[in-house]
């Protein structure tokens, strides 16, 4: 019976190893491969192709004429076709240190690269991401320091009727421990979802690795689902595995923002949480950053600590909620009571930098300090991990 | 400024639009299209492409020579190509209901369904899923119940001299409650991590969906990683975003093993669970069954539920860890305290079923008692699913 089970078991390997060749097509690809010098090639198997590129945000972006104006995307790149219909393509320089995504494009077709199973989803679009370190993106890797612990929690939105998904970061020795801890609220932009901060924002290495380094202090990070029609992320509701949209409703007509003491009363009960306002901050991208902008006018004495990254700043015309009435007294009484640290940052071609400079000088007008950052670049991923990195360091002190 | 904030965020909402359809390539294709009568249509645009196949676990399998013998691989369909470059495939038959997974092969390159954005990753080869309802895969679906919470936890292993990441799930009411709870300890097979019972496993909506029907009590469950020289999945560790391999080092030679008293200690010490050994429930499919039948006989007093899911029984011929000695006193032991439960579920067709059969047989000689369910099929996800579906349902009464 032994030497029956030693073949089990050898098969067991067998079986494994033969079903990843078989599935693959042949010998392994390796793609992308990140040379020492931090080139990086990209590889695929497509014998039959006519036409094959790489787009990606470590390209430079291209313009595109459109009807409603010019828009920066991603540039693309040609692979040559090599032996064995492998095609084949090589930065001409070193790129720098970044979490980078791309997808191949084969006779028009997107498509993720088959040989890198590491993957992100950006609203509807999955891609395939890597990572240079040596840098900024030293942050973004996970490290050998103590982690902390990343946990999808459904909690009772009495507001919205009904029970609602957050992903909530706890630093590490939350659970061996005894302390109580300040909270990040930090949010996401639009089309995006509790997933987002720490897939595409990389929040959980960002905060592990700022903490560990005593860059930061360590914080519960609470990363709640700003649209206020979803239960859940796409997939994670009883509405299952639906098609994905960006154009959902109740996102920026007040819904979220009203809902939002639902969450701090679940986090207070739920988490040893300081509960003071000295200990609370909120934060978001795009569409997170106009809720951020709402909510810590709404209920000034809930935070001290605003930050606003690359923020949608007014509401549509026809949006009726109280939650945007009198939003100059509103931030009068919130600036009066000084909060610690207002802080707004853009990148210099974001669209929404004529909003960010017009909502900068009233601030200015009235005299109410905040600190500001302007980086490279526009609405994208890239900005808001640097935000975050810059805004995590400045909390709790 | 208003109307310039308006045009702003009427913008924000057209550059995703705008992004999305500029990656995309045109209109959304839907794919897969689950039809009422729950045949499903599978498409793919690829104007360029000669030959484009689906494959995967919903069509029949068929047999493939190899030297080392017949194997059961998936099926493949063939897509014609139909208006605009768009390949179609439907089902000639209803599916009957399952989560299933598939990808499309375009040109002879396995590529994953770029219309689906969910997507599971089984050991280095990532596809798509789709689930029919109405059936078996009820338990599997998100429904509207009561929801438990996922986490991933890093706790301190000395005995193999590194800090480890395990998924935790707690049962809906954990956290805003006081009551302590039984654990499940559930393990992966080769290849897999402590990711591969949340993902291709589903163990938190069969958990969530039996809990809520009463047909489960609530308990906990811990995802351990089994492969002893790992930190944690691919990507989650400080090796970074390695290739994936199913050939790793300290898998079935007793490490993973000798070292498990660590995992129950941190489990104990940290969360609400009751310590006594009938509260303590060990499974695993594959290795993790293997694992499960070791430790469970290496330390008697500590598990009185223990779950064979296709299990691999003997270990290697050259290995010497002391876990593998005196097997059958060992068994002797465990079986004199009479365990509450010992369960083996295996498929007609697993390459392990002979393996099984002869265990089997053994236990029945010596008159120790178990439960066994035998089902159709082999090796598969699948099975494991049903297997703790099942036996879940049977712990901790």
């Amino acid at each position: 019976m032994k030497r029956l089970a030693l073949f089990a078991v050898s098969l067991l390997t067998a079986s494994l190893t033969f079903a990843q060749q078989a599935l693959w097509g042949g010998g392994p690809l390796v793609s992308p491969e990140v040379h020492d010098d931090n080139t990086v090639t990209f590889r695929i198997k497509a014998p039959k192709a006519v036409r094959v590129q790489v787009t990606g945000d470590f390209l430079p972006q291209t313009k595109v004429e459109t009807p409603r104006g010019t828009w920066d995307m991603p540039g693309t790149a040609e692979l040559k076709e090599g032996r064995n219909g492998v095609w084949e393509y090589t930065t001409p320089q070193p790129l720098a240190s970044e979490l980078y995504s791309y997808t191949f494009v084969v006779d028009g077709q997107r498509m993720p690269d088959p040989a890198n199973v590491y993957m992100v989803r950006d609203v509807a679009t999955v891609s395939n991401i890597f990572l240079i370190k040596g840098g900024q993106a030293d942050l973004y890797a996970v490290n050998s320091v103590p982690h902390g612990t990343l946990s999808r929690v459904w909690y009772d939105s009495p507001t919205l009727g009904m029970q609602r998904r957050m992903t909530v970061y706890t630093p590490a020795g939350y659970e061996t421990g005894n302390k109580r801890y300040p909270v990040l609220y930090l949010l996401h932009g639009m089309g995006g979802d509790e997933e987002a901060w720490v897939t595409l924002g990389r929040a959980a290495q960002i905060l592990d690795n700022l903490i560990a380094q005593g860059k930061a202090v360590p914080m519960i990070v609470v990363m709640t689902n700003g649209n206020a029609s979803q239960e859940a992320a796409p997939g994670e509701s009883a509405q299952g595995f639906c098609p994905v949209s960006s154009n959902l409703p109740k996102t920026m007509e007040g819904s979220f923002e009203t809902a939002f003491p639902d969450v701090v009363k679940f986090v207070d009960k739920t988490y040893r949480t300081r509960k003071d306002k000295h200990s609370r901050a909120i934060a978001g991208l795009s569409m997170g950053g106009f809720h951020s902008l709402h909510i810590s006018k709404q209920y000034p004495d809930m935070f001290d600590y605003v930050g606003l990254f690359s923020a949608a700043i007014l509401p549509g015309k026809d949006t009726l909620s109280d939650i945007y009435r009198d939003s100059d007294a509103k931030l009068d009484t919130q600036f009066a009571r000084k909060p610690a640290l207002y802080w707004i940052g853009i990148g210099k071609t974001d669209f929404l930098y004529k909003a960010n400079a017009d909502f900068r000088q009233k601030l200015d007008s009235k005299g109410y300090a905040y600190t500001y950052m302007e980086t490279e670049g526009g609405h994208i991923w890239r900005n808001w991990r640097i935000y975050l990195s810059e805004f995590a360091t400045k909390l709790f002190r």
